[in-house]
């Protein structure tokens, strides 16, 4: 007889929502019988439509939704959603895999209804502050984000470590942009920017319109996130952020901006060349502080942290009160469907820790 | 009214043991604001004395241990120490931040009466496997040590996020020694080994037998955790350690030993100038994957994350099934009371937010 039925209910289940479910399966037996529980998935939804179930959907559903089948209208469509969220059975997750930017209500309708909350998306803590505000006003240890800043790297834990034990963060400095950590090591390679773009682009690094990248708008949803954890009430149009490309640029379809973009090719290459006799490279950096938040193009020596950095590497810095001659550093792939997704479930691991008590 | 009590009871108010009564005494209030606790230091033993008291111990003692006072004879003696922990009131709270070889029996008094251990001693852990295995055998997430490798860098909560998420850990690698990092950076600077060992253990960085680390010994305790906490039932003799001087000089007193090291000088020397012509240099490290554990001096181009490390900073490098074809790489200083005292710290907040519960 288990002492516990815990209740999982996901919205998004793109890329990085079915490898989740994947390991949850996987893992299920284990955690049951680890923390005494009874996990149950109750609700699976994507924009359009979603399936339910309070007594748990039956694994060949999921199986179907993690081998590629898709929700359609069969099932039921996601009117209701907020009525079923409040009223999924307690103890209860909500997890938000999507890159929704309307997410926001549905979240706090499970928060206030006693749900925790785990994120993937970036874009509810990274919209206006009074939003992140409210997301954390419904306790301690309710909302885990571990996968929005360097996805499966240990990141937000660590902020979290540093605030929760009084230590003071003085100063987080990084590349958090795979596609762009891959760009500019193909720049220091010597390759022109217009084919590191269209590289990029055809590998599926960046966003289908690249802009969302070069305009280093990925990257400043990441540093906000960080910059509220360490109490700064700071909004997006506070951060200093370089674009890649000149603001002219922005009126062209994403067709159009691929044909111009070869015209930044010299200045980039000239810049590259110059860092390249100082021993120096390039990188694209954002540093937090509580002086500001700045994002961009940056020379470092090339045996530096940031400097040795190759490929689509993001690198996280952080330099503490305690961390203060030396910093800590953190280095790994900061994307990927399957990285993010042992992130997610490590979050669902350490709020099952917490439900299951002593 | 607070719900729970939770009393704290501390083995070896030393470096460390100090600065981290000073962190609990410090963040005390947050705490119990935030977990609806009591939070008592019900205990403080040395080896030879202690004071105890079910009720807590009054602040104005527990301040005066931290500012240097030291335990006397006027306070009990620790012949009943074992009595004491298992009567200790629940939920409770037992810290090793010994460098006892002997206080496993205490540990599993503890936990046998349903306490939590945190340990920043590695002995315990390193001594033989089925040990290791019984400080375990108590159930999931009673026992906590994140800063047994790399002090407060967080190594083992990155193993344990893998083995929890399902993973496969394929090697772990590094240097984890900020001691042996120090000299090894210093001999790459041209400094010759016996002088480098002299001003290592002039600084503090070195046991005051410098063969305790130059053999490779203390390394190997962090290893041996490792690989058994990803499955391996290791024992000491098991690891392939290199000593960075020959077994002959196994003899002689630490006098003698400072007094003969500088025959080493020349063979280093040239060990250094050669990977040198190469762009390499040499680091200590430490290895563990399935086949076994290796620690030894290894050659590294300086541009690679080993080769790149400098100065006292540790380094950890994970190649799992997930981090294959980039590694998780975590780098920072490795050693120290304040950073290893808030590691310490962070594993008790861990330990508070399960007593918490929901």
């Amino acid at each position: 007889m288990k002492s516990k039925k815990l209740s999982i209910f996901l919205l998004g289940p793109g890329n990085v929502g079915k490898e989740l479910l994947k390991l949850i399966i996987e893992n299920k037996l284990t955690l049951e019988q680890n923390y005494d529980l009874d996990i149950r998935i109750t609700g699976i939804f994507n924009s359009k439509y979603g399936i339910n179930n309070k007594e748990g959907i039956h694994p060949d559903q999921v199986n179907n939704i993690c081998s590629g089948l898709t929700l359609t209208s069969d099932t039921i469509t996601s009117d209701n959603l907020p009525n079923l969220i409040s009223h999924n059975p307690k103890p209860s997750i909500l997890i938000d895999t999507t890159s929704s930017p309307v997410s926001f209500d549905i979240l706090l309708t499970a928060l206030k209804s006693g749900s925790f909350v785990v994120l993937s998306n970036k874009r509810p803590l990274a919209s206006s502050y009074s939003v992140f505000h409210k997301l954390h006003s419904y306790g301690l240890n309710r909302i885990f984000y571990e996968t929005t800043v360097g996805a499966g790297l240990p990141v937000i834990r660590t902020v979290n470590t540093f605030m929760e034990t009084g230590d003071e963060i003085l100063e987080i400095k990084g590349c958090f942009s795979g596609t762009l950590g891959f760009i500019f090591s193909s720049l220091e390679d010597g390759m022109p920017f217009s084919k590191c773009v269209e590289q990029a682009k055809k590998m599926g690094y960046t966003e289908s319109d690249p802009r969302e990248d070069l305009s280093g708008q990925d990257v400043a949803r990441k540093i906000i996130i960080l910059s509220r954890m360490i109490g700064m009430e700071i909004e997006m149009e506070d951060i200093e952020v370089q674009k890649l490309y000149p603001s002219s640029f922005d009126k062209y379809t994403v067709k159009e901006f691929m044909g111009v973009i070869s015209k930044l090719d010299k200045k980039y290459q000239e810049k590259f060349q110059k860092a390249n006799k100082r021993n120096n490279t390039f990188r694209y950096v954002a540093k937090v502080s509580k002086k500001g938040c700045t994002i961009k193009m940056t020379e470092a020596a090339k045996n530096s942290d940031l400097g040795n950095l190759s490929g689509p590497d993001n690198i996280i810095i952080f330099k503490t009160k305690r961390y203060f001659d030396r910093p800590l550093v953190i280095k790994g792939p900061g994307a990927g469907p399957i990285v993010t997704a042992a992130g997610v479930f490590d979050d669902i691991i350490s709020i099952i820790k917490i439900i299951h008590g002593v």
